[in-house]
């Protein structure tokens, strides 16, 4: 039985990037960039009007008022055709490039219009420089302006737009195909009947990879014997990570771990000291990675959590992989006394002391249900006798925490 | 110029839950549920043995070892045939229904077999219950499990199929379409000419939007005209939301309110106290909300957070629909001196002490590229001074935060 750390390094260890592709910006939400971003412009490109008012020469409205000739009006995206010079002003618009000799921008809110608008009134002064963008303040042609590994959220896709990238370099996303195992489990729309409940972990294991990911394909349900299980697992090696549920425990009908040998998967761990989940196997298949999860639906949500997802995320390029804890006030006492590490569904909230936290009614591992009123898990480490009401313990955030 | 807080509340008030309508439970993951959900079954839905081993009367192994015959062998899924009798044990399979008579499961860990399995030798003595998931202690038939208006994770999704629900009652999601308005604004693919810059907003905005909806259609940049404004905002109406930015400043050049209230918009309100995002407009045609977004693309970013995310919650039928903020120390001291709140791209992180803040470099509101440095927004409260080093200040968290 190794620890949690420990597997968990291993699934990363002999986990990598997918290859690279490209695609559309408009699909590239969620993906990681493969390569550098360079900008291929100034941005602005061009000394640009932060402001609807007038360009003008500072010290020409030093004392105001002070009356300019207005000498043309420059709206965005045209290109100014005459200099400013002592004396003169002209409109400007929001985005527009500020002409040459102007060197600040006068908001109309502090002008009046004179002589049916040849000329205007200037009310306040202006610092030189005032109300301009100045070409290139933002970013620089040549510029790296996204890294490579970084993922691509939505401020990330304005910047991609903005420097004309339409198609993205970024990692290929795993195909993801998921088994349950066990002859108890029928399908949701079957009848059931007594022994049998029905096969949910297909569905929250497909749900958990669809934040990702989008390849994710539900092959069905082995039942408890050695020709089916082989050769669904046969057909599910073709996907870049194949997540089994169920059939990992001591039972006499638990064949995974035998098939898995059979087909030639190289097995890196069966056990690792945590509850729920112990009976969790890691193994890979030429490039496929293989995870047997438990089959009791809150261990494998949480197996999920802890090595699944963390390889996903390292496929698809990322270079923090793993699930991040955060602090957070116990509001209970909370007795331990286990000897594996354990993972507690929780309620994390925002207090007016900082973040606070509390277990959640929960029966054990089979008891999904406790979860849906959980954001979160507690990390209880090994061999604590106890946490202390108050005390600050490690949370790992589940969706939508707060 | 009204409050954020006033605005937002405008925005939720005339904001309703779109329609139910019935979704494949394979879809359903970030949707909410319009109906509450029963469970058709207990949970387990029998006494189920939690473990791989033997079911036993707790009172014959009260001195162990203990030697029991065996009188059958109970597989997950089937039915068991005998009852346990005192002197008698049944093997088990965990997820198997536990049989007649027997009180307790006791790990095969802890026993040896004895004459070819006719028989078992139990090493250890054990509670009465022990290992056994009474029917019903995790779900009764006819409980409400899940509630209307919860939003659909993956253990709700593995909680519907334990239910039988193939089909989920959920709100409809709303369809989104985004407009960018402004004569300096080309296409992606589009040579750069003086004066102009790539439409960034309609990309960035789209993904903001496809977090969490899926019908999102860039209707395209409408040059600075009446005409071609009108009929794009047309056609634009027909959606349940619509996101225009830019053309909503000072400009002689900005017609969208005017074409706004030509189509017979009701517009609410124009301008909100807030920076960057002070011209922001809010208004409803028939059943269609329309947002004219300011098109500076950190103000889109911000104002799309604080205004439209919320009323997309709505829509989906979401009870919780602003964003949270959350309390972190702030690293440096920070002048604000602003009569609008502000909301300033920052970067929260996990310390030692708990959560701390630090502002970003950022050149004001058309430097996006220092948004791909933040992952939440400090809210600096209007007529603040300034934040003093280790202030506790409230943060709204952007993706993937930690």
């Amino acid at each position: 039985m190794i620890s949690v750390e420990d597997a968990a390094q291993i699934v990363l260890d002999n986990t990598k990037a997918l290859e690279p592709r490209k695609i559309d910006i408009k699909e590239s939400l969620g993906f990681y960039l493969a390569k550098d971003v360079v900008s291929d412009m100034d941005m602005p490109p061009f000394n640009r009007s932060a402001m609807d008012g007038y360009a003008v020469i500072a010290g020409d409205v030093a004392s105001p008022p002070a009356k300019l000739k207005v000498i043309e009006t420059i709206t965005a995206g045209m290109q100014p055709e005459c200099c400013v010079e002592a004396g003169k002003a002209a409109k400007i618009m929001t985005g527009a490039i500020v002409p040459e000799g102007a060197d600040s921008v006068i908001m109309v809110e502090d002008t009046e219009p004179v002589c049916n608008g040849t000329n205007v009134k200037v009310l306040k002064d202006i610092k030189k420089g005032k109300n301009i963008a100045l070409m290139g303040e933002d970013m620089r042609k040549g510029q790296v302006v996204l890294k490579a590994r970084k993922k691509i959220r939505p401020q990330e896709v304005g910047v991609l737009a903005s420097v004309g990238v339409k198609e993205v370099d970024v990692f290929r996303k795993p195909s993801i195909g998921i088994i349950s195992t066990g002859d108890e489990l029928i399908e949701i729309g079957e009848e059931l009947k007594p022994g049998k409940i029905r096969n949910s972990n297909s569905y929250s294991l497909a749900a958990q990879a669809m934040r990702v990911v989008d390849d994710v394909e539900i092959i069905g349900i082995a039942a408890d014997n050695k020709e089916t299980i082989t050769s669904m697992i046969k057909s599910g090696l073709e996907k870049d990570a194949l997540i089994l549920s169920g059939g990992v425990s001591m039972g006499d009908y638990d064949f995974v771990g035998e098939v898995l040998k059979e087909l030639g998967v190289e097995v890196f761990f069966e056990k690792v000291a945590l509850r729920p989940g112990k009976p969790t196997v890691f193994g890979k298949h030429n490039n496929t990675l293989l995870f047997a999860l438990p089959g009791n639906p809150v261990a494998t949500f949480v197996t999920f959590e802890l090595f699944v997802l963390p390889a996903i995320r390292k496929m698809m390029g990322s270079e923090k992989c793993e699930s991040p804890l955060i602090k957070a006030a116990i509001e209970i006492d909370y007795k331990a006394k286990k000897k594996r590490r354990e993972f507690r569904p929780a309620c994390v909230r925002q207090n007016s002391s900082g973040l606070t936290v509390a277990p959640v009614e929960w029966h054990g591992s089979a008891d999904l249900l406790s979860t849906t009123n959980a954001n979160c898990l507690i990390v209880v480490p090994e061999n604590l006798e106890k946490f202390e009401k108050g005390q600050m313990v490690d949370v790992m955030l589940l969706d939508d925490p707060f």
